[in-house]
This record gives C-alpha cells, sequence and structure tokens, in this order.
C-alpha cells in the first residue's frame, strides 16, 4: 500500500513523477480516501501533474470509515477525498485541484491549469463542463452498469438508455471541439482534460462503453492521449496495487 | 426590457448598483440569455454586486433561439447564458462568476472570491458543494414540482420524496455549518453563497418548499441575509419586469 511505504527520496526520484507515490511519512499533503474513488484519483492525477510529493490516508469505505466523527469532521458530507496541506483543509475535488495548481503554480506541470486569465478562464469553463454536463450522465451509466449488477437489484434500462442518449449529445460537442483543438481547453492538456480521466475509465473498462468515445474519431484519439498519461498510469498501478475493501 | 434602454449614466449612477441595469449600449460586457433563467441571473447577480455595467442579449427559449447555428457557435450545447467582454467568449455561469471576480477584483465587492488564497479556496469548496451536493437534487425538484405541472404530464412523486431527502440531508451540513460562521465560506458573502440564490428563489417561491430553510434556524437565517441584499433584489426585479416569453 502506498500509505505504507516511508522510503526516503532522493531529490532526483522527487523530480520524477514516475516514483512520486513512494513517499515520505512526513510529506505535509495529505489525500484521505481510496485511490480508486473515482474524485480521489483526480486528485491524484493532479498531485502527479503538479510533482508534489503526498501522503495517502486510507479510509475503508465498505467500513463506512468516511461517516465516522472524526472523519465527518473534515469531511461533513461524509464524502472522499479530503486534502490537507500546512493549515489548510479541503474537500471537493475540482476545488482541490484547482487549489493544487495556483499553490505549486512554479512547478510540475506549469501549463496544467493555465499561464494567464484567458487561458485559466478557457480550462475552467471545460472543468465546469466536465462537473455539469459530462459528469451527471455518466455517474449515473456508471452506478446502473458497474456497481448495480453487484449489488443484486436489477438494472434501470430506461434510465441506462435516457443517460447514453444525454452523453451521447455532449460527446458530439466535444467531437466538433477536439477537431478544432487537440485538447479541451486549447492545444494543451489541462485540468479540464484531466477532469474526466476518473469517470471515463469506469465508462471503458468497468462499463464496456469505450465505443462512446472510439466511435467519435476525435475524441478517440483524445481519450488516447490523456489516459496513457504517465502520470494517469501511475494513478491507476495506485488503483490496481489496492486490495480489495472488505467490512 | 434592460437590453432596449440607452440611458447614458452618470458615474454616479454607475457607482450605485441599483441603477447598473440601466445601462449603455457599449457596455463591453454582453450576457446572453433571459434574466428568469437560474443560470443567468447568477451571473447578472455577480455582475452587480462587482459593479460590472452589462448588456443583457434577450434569447427567447421558448422559440429555441439557443438552439440556432449562430448562438451554437457562441455556446456549442445550446443551453445560457452567454458571457462577452472584450476578446472573451465564455459560458457555463460558475466560471463566468470566477472569471469576473478576477477580471474586476479591485471594484465593486471586493471580497466576493476572497483577498487571499485560502479565502478563495474556501469559497471555490463552496462553490463546488453548491455545484455538485445542493444543486442536483434542487434542480430535480424544482422540474417536477414548477416546471412539471405546467407540462400536463404526471409529477414523479418517488422522485420527489427521494430528491427531497438528499437535499435535507446537504442543508443539515449546512445548518451545522451556518452555526459556526455567518456565511458559507466564513464571515462574509461570497460567491458561494451567491450560487445558490438562483435555485433557492425557485424552490422557496415556485415550489413553496420555502420550509426546507426555514424549518432550519441557521439556514432560514441565511437564506433571510442572502436573498435580501440589494443586488439580488435587483435581479429578482429584472426577473419580474421580464414580459412571459412566447413562442
Amino acid at each position: 500500500m502506498v500509505e505504507n511505504e516511508t522510503q526516503k527520496q532522493t531529490e532526483q526520484e522527487i523530480s520524477n513523477p514516475i516514483n512520486l507515490s513512494i513517499l515520505p511519512m512526513t510529506s505535509t499533503v495529505k489525500v484521505y480516501g481510496p485511490p480508486n474513488s473515482a474524485a480521489v484519483s483526480r486528485v491524484l492525477a493532479c498531485l502527479l501533474e503538479k510533482d508534489v510529493q503526498f501522503q495517502l490516508i486510507p479510509i475503508n469505505l465498505v467500513r463506512g470509515e468516511q461517516k465516522k466523527p472524526d472523519y465527518l469532521k473534515l469531511q461533513p458530507f461524509g464524502q472522499v477525498p479530503v486534502f490537507q496541506d500546512e493549515s489548510i483543509t479541503l474537500f471537493e475535488s475540482r476545488a482541490i485541484c484547482r487549489y493544487v495548481c495556483d499553490k505549486y503554480a512554479n512547478q510540475g506541470n506549469k501549463r496544467l491549469f493555465g499561464t494567464n486569465p484567458l487561458e485559466k478562464a478557457s480550462i475552467d469553463q471545460w472543468l465546469e463542463v466536465e462537473g455539469q454536463n459530462f459528469y451527471p450522465p455518466t455517474s449515473v451509466l456508471v452506478f446502473q452498469l458497474a456497481f448495480v449488477p453487484r449489488m443484486k437489484i436489477q438494472q434501470d434500462e430506461n434510465l441506462i438508455k435516457q443517460n447514453e442518449e444525454k452523453l451521447g449529445k455532449v460527446l458530439d460537442v466535444y467531437e466538433n471541439r477536439l477537431g478544432e483543438s487537440r485538447y479541451l481547453a486549447g492545444d494543451e492538456f489541462t485540468l479540464a482534460d484531466l477532469s474526466h480521466l476518473p469517470m471515463s475509465r469506469y465508462l471503458v473498462n468497468a462499463c464496456g462503453r469505450g465505443e462512446l468515445f472510439t466511435s467519435r474519431k476525435n475524441v478517440g484519439r483524445w481519450w488516447d492521449e490523456i489516459s496513457t498519461r504517465e502520470t494517469w498510469k501511475k494513478v491507476n498501478e495506485m488503483q490496481n496495487s489496492q486490495p480489495r475493501q472488505n467490512a
């Protein structure tokens, strides 16, 4: 488990994003939550892009640790992740990502949240599109297609159909957009693209709905590019190496 | 209609937020959309707080003007609002509000998006809570309770009950939070509070669900404070003076 590794890092290791999860326990940045949570993995991808060292604190969702009084003092809604850095405690993954990009502006991927107000505004716009247009239908599909079967309850076929249609319309807009620019907010990979990775991974790998991306030429090209970044592959390794949570 | 008013403003008038909707046609800031749209009114409230002059460009949603080719060039999802300011065109109301606060940092309500990175992070966190926790159940309730009856289709009682419960849990967290601080992100009214105004107004006025707020002491006090701000009353006047849209 990443959080139990105490190997001291040399500066050389720290400069290599691939080794960034091998962290000293003294790292000031803490992330509470399991890496296979979509919202946690969004924050991890951002920290790796920004070359920020962090310590991952396990929260066992199956055992309901996110609903215990001590945790609720950090995150009153009982959700993951929680982020701590020096004197600040934050929740909401997209807000955490914005904070990380602002605080660590001069390290790691310096273009992740733009380098001027106009770039930043465009990134913020597409980050909101992810949160308000892409995430809602995707989260219904991931729940219905990946989680409902495990819960031994019946899938709602109507809901699946409705949300596939909704998501299809969103991806049609992306298809046009990604015909004009390499990434959503312009010619650089940014927080706006990164924020799509967690739920897209579920949709492609756990729901068998990769065709939603690959049937659209530009969206398929974009998904190939963003999902094969070294930092995201590292997040996937952290997710795959995590033992299955048991109550 | 506000957008047809060409009365030239004196500096004194411009400094008075109450008169800010009486604008010269030469204002560089343009907002496309009807003021009674929740997302449009979020942006209007922000512009009034920041003492930013703007021109409102009508978009008739009933006639489907938001789906016409020229409009889709500005907003590819066919939603309102669109915001223009000098060389920038933006959509997504929360992203527009962040941009307005950053660009016009030194005018109007200077604390609306905080005055340092820690304040800003807290505001951004609660703004995300609004978008991800408060908005989803509220939008279902507003649609079911205010719009479905007009469409002569049957309300989904089960969906209403589920979303009242979801929203109730969110407001329980707000109740605790607002027992600790006057506003969501601290002791100042910020973008995080402002962003709740549009959908809350529908919930209280068009859905008769004000009790969700008033049954909680701190939430009720907070709602009274934020909904009686001069800038929000001005937005309400703009909404009430708008002729009902007909196809």
